[in-house]
């Protein structure tokens, strides 16, 4: 039989994690007692106000589809976080309530990118934001960046690697997987750039709300020239749930309402009921307790990890990872990763998932486990260290 | 500013019926009594037994991330209805759950479609099918059928309409808009037909279950080598919920998970946990007497409008739709439509939603909507012809 699959498919990347999480399964199948921190799915449990809303709704027994765009309802409520969040003001039918951030990347490359055109991304970032583009027949160019710009791309990287087949530059911060944020003058300086070049500028704010030391900026504050991509799913705890949004400029309305017509109908209706209450005062005052636990995670992490010998040259502001170079200790980070579940039990993802550049050296941890937890991990590290 | 809309969205037809809706909405706006004939979703709520098993794991609050392929025990009982139902046994890691039908079609394109490709489609056929085809770059050809061939695309047409860019075919059957199955000995002829052209066979089975005088057969009975997509949304009544599956062949299974890991990460969560009761006994006894009621409806439906003098060569099978030729009273169907929910408060979607041939000609009428309503809409459909 000949081989029909599509071409795109050998262009997906994988994910190395997922030989890993197969792994970590096996031994758990065999009583180890496995520490999961290679996972990207806060351990919270979704708020019970919004847990609530889900019943509620469930009770009345009408989960019929939503207009594509999402419940107005839900476009008003995001809106109004950002007036409050943020400070700026957002047209609601600029708005689309989204399977996700999935479904945001999925709607905002379908309706922006043509094939062959070409997104900058920096090089770490989260794979499937360029397996997006390979969906549609369009390239990622990589550009490795360091601790020396907060791992984020700047304005000049960007006009410099714009070549004729750029569409676009995405910039996600905090970044997946170094935490780190992109300072909002830099923020600024690459929007202007991406419009100076009539480029499509992609902003993935995922993990807003899961920061710090300072506020994360939205992209929307410097220009109505955006798209947005965010998602109810980490710092609202709604992982399963399957909802996001996408906000794009005003010119892509009409058409991305089309394609979200056809790509999808409409998003989860009783994830949209639920979410009505994530920005309840009542939520927003438990997610701020779990951010706050957070941050006493990440300081945990960040001081264990500098003092057994891992580099971390820029302290991460927010999301839940620290993405730490391990030459110290080898050359092949994802044989480190391997081999440290393999003895110790405890699952990270190594640098490898992330892009190339100096990857072999790079390993994210996530801080989505508790402390405790966290604090046996450590001495299983250094543990691991001195054994090798 | 320049024009940054990729090039596909040109490509992506708009639905007719949405004029159509937003005026039937004024309509309502200004106190006008409504019927809605044209509306793909069934009336009835979600079955109890489903929503309670939903509410039931909200209150467990752990809504996390499931595996892409879906939970294995849903995939277990979706292969063990198979069985059940058609007599044919499934290995179940071919199934995957995703995100309603739409992700079912999304997945199937996107493992197995390149850009330029063909995939051959009857005309009148569901629109976003063709769209779906259109996001990866590739065509669709559309194929004229009429009542001759039960409006579906048979083995000698498939054959004739093959070309050296033809990538695969699709059948739905039932069929939207026609509601008419393909014969057994047709369906086998088909599927035959394309493995011998070594091309993808996608089965949309969606309407499966919602079939009156017969028994739907799945394209599995004749060969492991077919897409079937499927949905929880029609007969199951679970449209809100966004959730369906695929089912691919061997050689698809593994660039299929990684799609899919990709695309969605998951399917919702707690519509996965709330799909379990799906196959309950009590479930699908409440389903069955839906099913009778939508079979009574068919037929007053069908009798009324043969009356009113439409012309159905052939009486439909399943779904929620009867597509009728209107050529006695116009030749212009959509602006048929369009004055009869102006004039009547009846909507219903005009052919040229479902292609190009016979359309100006065609109206589908949907019957979602009660006996007593739709008694009411044919007295105004009646009224309305009379006064032409």
């Amino acid at each position: 039989m000949k081989n029909r699959l599509a071409k795109r498919n050998s262009k997906v990347s994988s994910f190395y994690v997922m030989e890993l999480l197969r792994l970590a399964k096996q031994l758990e199948a065999q009583g180890v007692d496995v520490i999961h921190m290679e996972i990207g799915e806060p351990d919270f449990p979704t708020p019970s106000t919004i847990i609530n809303a889900g019943i509620k709704h469930l009770q009345s027994g009408e989960v019929k589809y939503t207009p594509a765009a999402g419940l107005p309802e839900l476009q008003n409520k995001i809106s109004s976080f950002y007036l409050k969040r943020y400070g700026v003001s957002i047209d609601q039918r600029r708005i689309f309530v989204t399977p996700g951030a999935s479904g945001a990347f999925l709607l905002a490359f379908a309706v922006s990118l043509n094939p062959n055109e070409e997104v900058l991304m920096a090089d770490p970032c989260y794979p499937c934001n360029s397996n997006f583009a390979t969906l549609f027949g369009g390239n990622t160019k990589s550009i490795p960046v360091d601790a020396s710009t907060h791992y984020q791309l700047t304005a000049e990287q960007i006009k410099k690697h714009w070549s004729s087949t750029a569409k676009g530059a995405l910039i996600a911060s905090p970044s997946n997987p170094t935490g780190t944020l992109i300072p909002p003058e830099e923020l600024k300086k690459a929007i202007n750039a991406v419009n100076d070049l009539e480029g499509c500028f992609y902003s993935d704010e995922i993990y807003h709300g899961l920061v710090y030391d300072q506020t994360a900026q939205t992209a929307l504050m410097y220009s109505d020239n955006v798209f947005i991509i965010n998602s109810f799913s980490k710092y609202f705890g709604m992982t399963g749930w399957r909802i996001g949004w996408l906000i794009v400029p005003n010119d892509f309305i009409e058409a991305t309402e089309k394609l979200a017509q056809n790509i999808y109908i409409a998003t989860s209706t009783q994830a949209q009921y639920a979410a009505l209450a994530a920005f309840d005062e009542d939520t927003l005052s438990e997610l701020e307790d779990r951010r706050l636990q957070f941050a006493a995670r990440r300081d945990f992490l960040y001081e264990n990890l500098l003092r057994l010998g891992f580099e971390i040259p820029i302290k991460p502001d927010g999301a839940f990872y620290i993405y730490a170079n391990c030459k110290k200790f080898t050359d092949d980070s994802h044989q480190f990763a391997l081999d440290f579940l393999a003895k110790e039990g405890v699952a990270i993802t190594p640098g490898i998932d992330f892009g190339k550049y100096e990857a072999h050296h790079m390993l994210r941890f996530s801080y989505t486990t508790s402390l405790d937890k966290m604090t046996v991990a450590m001495k299983r590290l250094e543990r691991f260290i001195q054994q090798r």
